[in-house]
């Protein structure tokens, strides 16, 4: 299973390019999604990204389709209530496009759109979504009957959980404060990655 | 003068496609700034001043360049903690970009940077700048000297202050309360317009 990690909103740029720094080479993808912060504190922060030598590849912008085009980033994520995919799509065919859903529904139509993967949650209560019931964990199930693209599972995911959803036939976790509000991301990161590294098989012993 | 109308954040897309619909004819340019509204938002707004007529050529992005890209709009404005001018002229040369400054330096860098009209402010004390001092007018004079691009003054600007900011020699002015907090933009932007149109001998006597 891939491993996302999404950034959280809540620290500074020279706390943020520390813990990535520490988690990049342990993680697929890195997802700068830090919606407080302007345009130019992002930039800042890809700089420095880029150099401690994290490889473009990995780095996902959430939303800001622009910042990705002038910095030549090959990957956006885009939530529901951000651009169309199938415009950017046809805008920008060499792009790598994410989209969120909580449907199967939404799941179909971002895959007839053009999108790459969708992102599915939230899968389990969490703090980010207090009060939301999550959209649980058995759509995975039917989304991937339906889909060719891959499908990453988001919300509330922790390490004891990560197996639900390999059970699922998830193609991968995306997890937020399990890394960027833990004490040690290194380590957070460190244990999800081996979750999914472990096998099917394995992981029902 | 040019008349610029800066949409304030305050209403839904409904209300602020009423509300230029009635303006749309006095003013030059109007620039969508709804900081707290989603994409999907935004790109609802467009279309609903799309189908009542509005020329796309009035039409000024507020920071998102994405946006403006996508839709083919000709103007983007970047505030000064958005994308850097250059990056932008470079990569999209056949769009209008305005830059927001605060000083004569600012303004003398956003002309070398390739902008197409500096956005100078606050001239006046204003609620929007509630507690910061403005930096008054007089800067305009000295912008005015350096810059061969037009400048546009912002910023507590009333039908009275109108003709101070002629007499500095800005090449138009940005309203936003005065037009969207109005109980009748449309009065109000009549107003404006006419102080606009007044010559700098009339507005003398």
């Amino acid at each position: 299973m891939k491993l996302i990690a999404i950034s959280d909103d809540s620290h500074t740029i020279y706390e943020l390019a520390s813990k990535i720094s520490s988690i990049h080479h342990l993680v697929d993808y890195i997802h700068i999604r830090e919606k407080s912060k302007t345009v130019h504190e992002i930039l800042s922060l890809l700089n420095l990204l880029a150099q401690q030598g994290v490889n473009k590849e990995k780095i996902v912008i959430h939303d800001r389709l622009d910042i990705a085009l002038l910095t030549d980033n090959p990957n956006i994520h885009l939530p529901s209530h951000s651009l169309p995919v199938k415009q950017v799509r046809a805008a920008y065919p060499h792009l790598r496009i994410g989209r969120s859903v909580h449907s199967i529904d939404e799941a179909k139509q971002s895959e007839a759109d053009g999108a790459d993967y969708v992102l599915y949650g939230h899968c389990f209560e969490t703090n980010c979504k207090e009060g939301k019931v999550p959209n649980g964990v058995h759509t995975i199930i039917d989304i991937k009957k339906e889909l060719q693209i891959p499908i990453f599972a988001i919300g509330g995911i922790t390490s004891e959980r990560v197996h639900q959803l390999r059970e699922a036939q998830a193609n991968g976790i995306a997890i937020m404060s399990g890394i960027f509000a833990s004490d040690n991301p290194y380590e957070s990161a460190l244990i999800f990655s081996k979750k999914c590294q472990e096998n099917a098989h394995e992981n029902k012993i």
